[in-house]
């Protein structure tokens, strides 16, 4: 396959057709990830900045992992070892990072647009792993390939629900896109203040009632509730959220027989999501996180032997 | 040799004849150190999270080299890059890297029975690097290596002095398991506070009288005193320590001619032991680091090239 | 070529032809960067300890991808990691890191003289990476490379004029030594507070005005300025510095018409050097960043293929 695209900035730059064999090549590196020796060369001599100016564990160290397994070499900047700390504005310190020639630069940054912006000034590859509150493709891709080996490929006739923070949510914009672009239907539901004005317009059904909306659903995206929403007030108490938002068994009476639970993680037990569901058997929490290592492995090899575009002027 | 466990959680796991198999191996990794190309490929294609969350410079270097050496690659997360800090269990926490398929999770915490903790819930390989006050096998290991490259694999009839905080002291732990497996005589000596109560039942003789302690030793393992407990009432005044319990030359008049200096560093110059002693010829403070990457290698050899357990359920 | 040398503390220790056989072999190591793939296993199974006591990201990174594009293994160490918080010397970490067997430590350390002080502690190669106000070699060998790229190899007959704060900057210091070495001649503009006192015994001619300085030169190295001076006291306010001292355009009338713009970054726009300047055609700043990867790939394969030293006593 003939791959045109030099970033990977939201899931609304691909088609159909290429996530599906996207995930056929996830698929084959799920594979080698079973593996005894975990490894295959075909990005030897290639390079990748992981520049992660707000914290991540687990997303940073799932491209990392990706990146060794392919035979990339990795190199890791964070904010507090950045020059950004120096007064360097995010072009130069970009700038910078391209001049040492890798060949992609994967970015998670608090700024919506960040990956964007980057993309326009820079001919390597840039990989969007997290903007804001914008988008955050590889998780929705992980997400959706999860779903795909539970299911198979055609997601016609299901339906996901998105709970929780929406708003502040770069992972439930990304998967809205992804999963309607698969053939699902996907709900909300989440408090009003955790509800962005636009969402109208978005081809997603609303609802406040959490048990009406698990009606029926094939999967839930419990989204991880940043608790330091809560100190600017736009979250009631905790207590008071897990009540009314925290998915529990109860939930699911009317949810299909095997619905399927899923978190991006880190995971606050008992606030988005009850422990023993969490632990239930229909979760695929874990599943993702190993999902996460395929997916990118995929989205690194894809873009690092895509056709090199000429350098930008 | 087929090796049988899964994990290193701490020295009474092991049998004399384990022990001596594992120092045979690290002999000849540390003849790979002394090459001019330092690398085996024994261990390509194998991953090692380094999951640090008490800092460490020289512990975890030691692994990040030992691994490399063996071509296995290793991925990092310290306290403040983890998740921990999300508010997530350690549990999950380990959950997660396991879903990335790891080989092997080298683990530092400050609660005792922390890596415990994970073997149990893993099936990956855990090695403990250090948990709480309760054991510290890797650095028994290369203590005991240390001395065997001095004395040869017989230490019946030898002496073997722990100095210092031995109630806060995982090193002083592992040490006494070790050191007595191999047949030396085990003596400890420190303030009255900083003996723990249980010591009585322990296969050793304590001493309060530094001098009396010295007489016919053939080493001395100094302990790190943590300046940190000081503020906690538990030390009296360093000076004071010092010189109480702060090894001198003087204080050798006794011990055997060839007594043997250990510290597991870092080093507090003037308190633990003095300059002098601890610059001096029988002063093995820097033979215990190179031991420690031909021990830590010796080590992930064998972990990770067992024959694979079933995962757990 | 036999390389003599087996630490890289200044450029005083080059001669002319050693300086341009470096540079030799930098142009290959740049050719190797342009390449699809851009790794080479000259320096496979060396090992290289980063230890940067300050905060670095530029040099830090990229000594870490040379290395890396030369197939050798990295190991850092930051002041945050390191045992130096602990209460170790600094002596007495670099021997536990030289016990480790890495073929070199590249050191930054804020004081003078410490890659020095270690280099005559030390029998594994010790690369200087900015000492104090002292020296910083391979930025110098740097600049240098990129002027040489764009004059070629004979700097006789050209100007270059080092702007900025000089009193405390190791690159001013180190880029005199070599662009004098060179056939180059230096001139030096400054606020008097920021020109060092022992100025009139150097190689070079000092200006306080900039316009005048700029006559006819062919490339100017603005020196970045460390914001931390100010709170000093020994800067005047910024706005007042750059009006005075920051590099416009209108200040290069009497330049030559190809003048050359170089500064070693992080960059504050509009205070070292206006915006527009940065960005011009013949702004250098980031070929400077490109040359910085192929310089230190040449100076590691310098300093760790040599003939090794008999280990120090």
């Amino acid at each position: 396959m003939h791959w045109n695209h030099k970033d990977l900035l939201d899931i609304n730059q691909l088609n159909r057709k290429e996530v599906h064999a996207l995930f056929e090549i996830a698929e084959r590196f799920a594979e080698v990830n079973r593996r005894p020796v975990k490894k295959v060369p075909v990005l030897k001599g290639k390079s990748l900045v992981l520049f992660f100016a707000e914290p991540s564990t687990r997303t940073k160290t799932s491209f990392d992992i990706a990146a060794k397994r392919l035979s990339a070499d990795t190199f890791s900047l964070t904010t507090t070892s950045s020059s950004l700390q120096k007064g360097e504005t995010l072009k130069d310190t970009a700038l910078t990072l391209q001049a040492m020639a890798p060949d992609a630069i994967v970015l998670r940054h608090q700024s919506s647009g960040a990956a964007s912006f980057l993309a326009e000034r820079l001919h390597c590859s840039v990989i969007n792993a997290g903007d804001g509150r914008h988008a955050h493709p590889t998780q929705a891709l992980l997400d959706g390939f999860t779903l795909r080996q539970a299911w198979g490929q055609d997601f016609s006739g299901k339906t996901v629900l998105i709970l929780g923070d929406i708003a502040h949510s770069r992972v439930a914009r990304s998967n809205i896109h992804l999963l309607t672009m698969l053939g699902a239907n996907v709900r909300l539901c989440g408090p009003g203040t955790l509800l962005p004005t636009g969402v109208p317009t978005w081809p997603v059904t609303v609802f406040h009632d959490l048990t009406s909306a698990c009606e029926g659903v094939d999967a839930i995206i419990c989204l991880r509730l940043q608790l330091e929403r809560q100190q600017a007030g736009l979250l009631p108490h905790l207590r008071e959220y897990a009540m009314t938002y925290g998915l529990q068994a109860s939930h699911l009476e009317k949810a299909a027989s095997d619905v399927r639970i899923l978190h991006p993680g880190p995971l606050n037990r008992g606030v988005e999501v009850s422990s023993t569901l969490a632990d239930a058997g229909n979760s695929l929490i874990l599943d993702q996180v190993a999902s996460g290592v395929a997916v990118r492995m995929a989205v690194l090899y894809l873009y690092l032997t895509r056709e090199s575009a000429p350098p930008a002027s």
